[in-house]
């Protein structure tokens, strides 16, 4: 558990000094990418341009352009990057569950748990989706559909084994995603709630919403 | 039930008309308000320049000037526009009610349909509030937090005759209200579900999230 070196060479004059350098790399991408979580959530993909990212990041005001393609590929691996979390809670609910109530229970929390802690991320893969690229967006697209399917998979499971009592799968899994979603929207890391407040209601409204009281 | 005249004249060379002028000063802030809706909703409020706004809505570049004192002025009618029309829901659901219950299903119905009706308008009161001017979101915060209290308020007089069955009455008020908001950002009027199969749907998941199935 070493200390872990910084230095503050540019990545294009420190390409001699191996792993330090791609630590950097990392670092500054990871930089950029918080920087620009931040501001597409706040301002806006539009308003926002690559050099106020780079400042915010501490870096040269073109940065962005030495670490990443483009302010559209930003937004595109901010999405993905999210969906791709997302897809864990999934897996590791599923891997661990015993049944569908359970891996419900287990998808719900982590799921509010997730929007309370990223709520920037996740507004941004919500509330920005319409300034994707067209080819970005059909992958987006994709992967959202493919977790709405996952939810739908859980909640028609429970109404297979009799546990859930749902009216209409697809809206009731849409009813689910959307109240976990707006999570982002309203939650305050500095208000009266914790996560796990958060969560907790969440799960038991989700809970309510197929019919296991 | 006469038909409508409108003119094309400016309303700055038009005052001498008298009624007419009026009609079409009332015309073009309403263009210039929905164009500003649907470029707050898709674009941002950033990112909208006011130009934009005129050109959308069919005017000169500058019109928007002639009409409003600003930018800013716009996105808090817009704020309070929805607002209104959410505390008029509200007062019907209460004239014609009998009972928290039979409130509480009013409300939820029309809370849906407004925000899907209204979407382009709700994603702007919700999710641009960020760029209020701080007097102007003093104001606004000032009525939302009367609307969620007066949905608590339905909640909790359900929960006193004994109709409602809730942990939290705060918490649930925000699901409620949170579930709603976010049919703003998902609804789509090409989709299969009409406003009335939303609104039917949001308003059983509403009764379930208060413990009536």
């Amino acid at each position: 558990m070493g200390m872990r070196r910084r230095t503050k060479g540019t990545v294009m004059g420190a390409s001699s000094k191996g792993l330090v350098v791609n630590e950097t790399q990392a670092d500054a991408r990871t930089r950029l990418l918080q920087a620009s979580i931040e501001y597409f959530a706040g301002k806006g993909y539009h308003s926002t341009t690559t050099r106020e990212i780079a400042i915010a990041a501490n870096m040269s005001s073109a940065a962005l352009y030495v670490h990443y393609k483009s302010k559209a590929d930003v937004l595109f691996l901010i999405c993905m990057t999210g969906l791709d979390e997302l897809v864990c809670i999934m897996d590791e609910a599923a891997d661990r569950s015993s049944g569908p109530l359970d891996e419900f229970r287990r998808v719900a929390y982590s799921f509010a748990i997730w929007h309370a802690e990223h709520s920037a991320m996740a507004r941004v893969a919500n509330y920005q989706i319409h300034a994707l690229r067209p080819d970005h967006w059909t992958v987006v697209r994709g992967v959202r559909h493919s977790i709405e399917a996952r939810v739908r998979g859980i909640i028609e499971a429970g109404m297979g084994d009799g546990v859930f009592h749902v009216r209409d799968s697809h809206m009731t899994t849409l009813s689910v995603i959307s109240m976990g979603i707006d999570i982002a929207r309203w939650y305050q890391a500095d208000g009266s709630w914790t996560v796990d407040d958060v969560a907790d209601h969440y799960r038991r409204m989700c809970l309510c919403m197929v019919g296991v009281v």
